[in-house]
């Protein structure tokens, strides 16, 4: 028996217990006579006691060969401290060593195993087992998998069956890149990963199995943005017989059921936001909602008042940044700067301070006096102490502009706690958009997305205007999942691709299984996928889910701690009746 | 809403509740003034009731308009029925329709959705979806999902994290084909995709995570033999600071719980048969101990009587078929035919009838007496009524011969109940096997395998003899799992990879990441894997694993539903700088 408590649970309870704990060499602090030593497992860190002349020769002879990291296994008695440790569970006691045995010694690690740790990212990467060794990482694995379970029981419970889908499936040139895999036994040919398990759980609804559910890994052989993983975790759910309505409530529950378990917080009924509606009052398809802020249209006060900026923007909208016309110079202008990099291209940033003696200071006092000032600040329900922003231009362009700096004013002004949550639903997506590249409309979803029943009648004349069955989860600015109604009619199936520019010819070939079945009774089902890497990284109250990846990939897709992805031998080519070009 | 309630919940409880129904048209029978429906969904069959005359006109000609395997929305008033189907939960019950709406029609489908369909095995995976509406499927599926959930459950229970490990990993030559995967992004270079997650779960101890599972797809790219799949899902697990008892003692808790969750079986302690065992009395490493049937050796008692096959074998060895005296000269000569099948290849049988009289009648009457058979009868505790079956020859060879006809036998004498399940632990299992090919000793469990720590002496000696802390779970002669404590010494480690043939450069290349983690204090540690298809199966009481699983692939490893793998587009070859060769 190696051990027969772990680090984390011994506290004043256990007494004069005799124990046998087993771990890693945190810390050694030898004082001469006295020798303490924290030992760590999963569990915590429970500190081991030697004294020179009272304990065992040969347990103080094996202490002081100890290194950062071996691997011990220690007897001993549980007594009480002298000095506690108030801030661990073990703290109130420590282990009097009656034995110590070293089962593994250790080089020394190339970074230190604390919470902040000195290891550079390539070095943590390549050492990812020590690096996982550290709390933080250990923590973010556990959330997740806490997540998991917590997804499943609540899934399980609502009647959802878990059905694992196939990896090796077929290649289909829409959507992303296809990771593919050359088939040995039929030559020349191909299996793709999957980029989501899609036409197999509409496949499933087809077949009558009314709730599927599954945590599943999907492919993407993109170009690595920051932040992005080649192989990424879905949580991938459909539902037979539903309506739009059915869906959100059945996903609001599970939102509210794993912020309610796992961090303990009560989230209230989400909002739902049509999609035009985020775009005007936020710019943006997935608004951080956490703070208001919300944008206000001024083209009815700002506009044919002699400034020409404005006159011939197609759209002037503000925000209010409560309490900060006291911004100096300074921070107004970086403020512009921002505004005006690249990235954003805004040409330049008006603003107007609401002072706390009820008079106004703007970069437009030229052409507006107090009076119009006073007549924007009422329209954005500004107050005293107050700053106004105000963008103009291409209505699309500007709305865009005016988010980056609305996310940007909320963090400076310190509205975005990773602590508090604020999910919304996004509705009512468009279901097509235009791609400037090809010159003609992409499904903003996927193309089995339905639209709207009352719109279908503009699929002809106004397709941009053509609203979709579709829906994002979307919690604190980061859109964490999306789905929508399917189309289960053939009929209207072969309208959507004619309307995509896809042939039938085309269709039957890509999709002609799934077009098949549903001439055999599909009933009307919808779904949804929610980022699981992300989700995790959300409750983490972190930005980069690379730390909630046990073994990631960096930006290059490669995993530099196996050196992988790496040549193959000839003869593994050669079986594949395939050969590399340079 | 498309429905108030399932097709499997309203019973006489629910009289006169107006309700909603949706579903499929299962069947139509139309007696004229009356029509009844049968309704299907995953949960149930309900019926519908329409009565000419009575009911709404439309609701009659759209019932006179269904074909089978219609979607369609039910409206109407729970009644009781007036002769009621006790075999169904619903039997007692029909709906008196108010309202019947079809969400969709279906072509006619090429074969029946009943339990015994009329499809040929092409023609369902063909049309997989609608061969997965037939109830013997959803209940396999169901099984499948109820099985994933208490496995999760319990190993949560016992404190396992389930952490993902890489699906894109780096390919080597050691054990099975991998499937490889071309990365555009490092040309030339391949990911491999796992055949098990094993040297990850390894890390993943290094790294302290102390109790890990996962349900994993791996994969393997060989010639599939029936009943095989590309694709397949383990349940993998891991623990650090174990014994070989801890982990069988956890284990054996997850099966009995399994057993008893999902089966409502009690399953009492496993024996732990040692593999030199299992092959001496069964001739197996994976024995059927459903039913006895053990083998005896008769060397003692069978040679040097005259008769040369058996002076000249290694080994004669028997088993009693309890009650068998009076088979007939045909069934003993089909059974002669059974074990000199080329796959058995068997010289002959030697049968021993211990007649009801007392008196022997066997095939080598010419040089045994009755004397002579009476010991054996005794060595082998028969008794009156039984016979005795005998074979001999080379050890290994002859107890493999046995082993079938023992099968063989259970199977003749319904001794192999799908419904009753006697689990074991083989244990002991040797470190090593002579590789015949190579002329070498291969790994029998992997190269991480530690040997017995009291054989380690023998490995340069007699190397096939060093036993290995390797353990197989077996049920109803089927192996489902197995495992081994690992090697968590580098020393060790190098040690073994000499032993198989490995140079330091080779090991170092293949495995230097896991080599280079033992360097940091690698804890003791050990696992195990079970094949969670077969499981499924097993629990299922059915042979293969086919029906088992929602979208397999055919025995060329083909999908023929989704007609996969294709050949793909040429610039996707370009873009990976790969060609195709004849």
């Amino acid at each position: 028996m190696l051990r027969s408590h772990t680090c984390g649970e011994l506290n004043l309870k256990d007494i004069n217990r005799e124990v046998t704990l087993s771990g890693w060499i945190h810390k050694v602090r030898d004082k001469g006579g006295l020798i303490w030593i924290d030992l760590r497992d999963r569990y915590g860190i429970t500190q081991l006691l030697i004294e020179e002349g009272r304990s065992d020769a040969s347990v103080v002879e094996t202490a002081r060969k100890l290194g950062r990291e071996y691997v011990v296994k220690a007897k001993g008695t549980v007594v009480e401290r002298e000095s506690k440790n108030p801030n661990i569970p073990t703290g109130s006691i420590e282990i009097d060593l009656t034995d110590l045995q070293i089962l593994n010694s250790s080089k020394t690690p190339p970074f230190t195993i604390e919470d902040d740790t000195d290891g550079g990212e390539e070095l943590r990467m390549k050492f990812r087992y020590l690096d996982l060794r550290r709390q933080p990482l250990r923590k973010n694995l556990e959330l997740r998998n806490r997540l998991s379970i917590e997804t499943r029981k609540y899934l399980d419970d609502q009647k959802f069956f878990e059905i694992e889908t196939p990896y090796l499936i077929k290649s289909t040139p829409e959507g992303a890149r296809d990771f593919v895999v050359p088939s040995r036994m039929n030559e020349g040919q191909f299996y793709a990963l999957p980029q989501s398990p899609q036409t197999f759980k509409q496949l499933l609804m087809v077949a009558g199995y009314d709730r599927y559910y599954q945590l599943v890994k999907c492919f993407r052989d993109e170009d690595l943005r920051a932040d992005r993983q080649p192989e990424f975790t879905q949580i991938d759910c459909e539902m037979a017989f539903v309506e739009q309505d059915d869906i959100l409530n059945t996903f609001e529950g599970m939102v509210k059921y794993l912020f309610s378990t796992v961090k303990q917080i009560d989230i209230p009924e989400l909002p739902r936001v049509e999609y035009a509606d985020a775009m005007k009052y936020y710019g943006s398809d997935k608004p951080d909602i956490r703070f208001g802020m919300k944008f206000v249209e001024l083209n009815d006060v700002a506009q044919n008042k002699g400034f020409k900026v404005f006159d011939d923007a197609e759209l002037v909208v503000g925000i209010v940044a409560e309490n900060c016309a006291d911004y100096s110079r300074k921070q107004l202008d970086k403020l512009t700067d921002f505004v005006k990099k690249p990235q954003i291209g805004a040409k330049g940033l008006v603003y107007v301070k609401y002072n706390e003696d009820g008079s106004f200071k703007s970069s437009v006092d030229k052409f507006f006096n107090q009076e119009a000032l006073l007549s924007w600040a009422e329209k954005m329900n500004a107050g005293k102490g107050d700053l106004l922003l105000v963008l103009s231009g291409e209505k699309n362009k500007v709305r865009k502009q005016l988010n980056e700096l609305r996310l940007e004013m909320g963090e400076r002004l310190n509205l975005r706690d990773p602590e508090v949550f604020a999910p919304l639903w996004v509705v009512d997506f468009p279901l097509l958009e235009w791609d400037e590249e090809s010159e003609r409309y992409h499904a903003m979803h996927h193309p089995f997305t339905s639209p709207k029943h009352e719109d279908i009648n503009l699929l002809d004349k106004k397709p941009g205007e053509v609203r979709a069955n579709a829906y994002d989860l979307v919690i604190n600015g980061v859109e964490i999942g999306g789905g929508s109604i399917r189309i289960h009619d053939r009929e209207l199936q072969k309208l959507m691709f004619k309307h995509l520019g896809f042939s039938d010819e085309e269709a039957q070939e890509q999709f002609g299984f799934l077009l098949n079945a549903f001439e055999y009774g599909a009933p009307p089902h919808g779904g949804i996928a929610l980022g699981f890497d992300r989700l995790a990284a959300l409750f983490g109250g972190q930005d980069s889910i690379r730390d909630f990846i046990a073994f990631p990939k960096n930006n290059s897709g490669r995993d530099i701690m196996i050196d992988s992805p790496s040549v193959i031998a000839d003869d593994q080519l050669e079986e594949l009746k395939l050969k590399s070009v340079k």
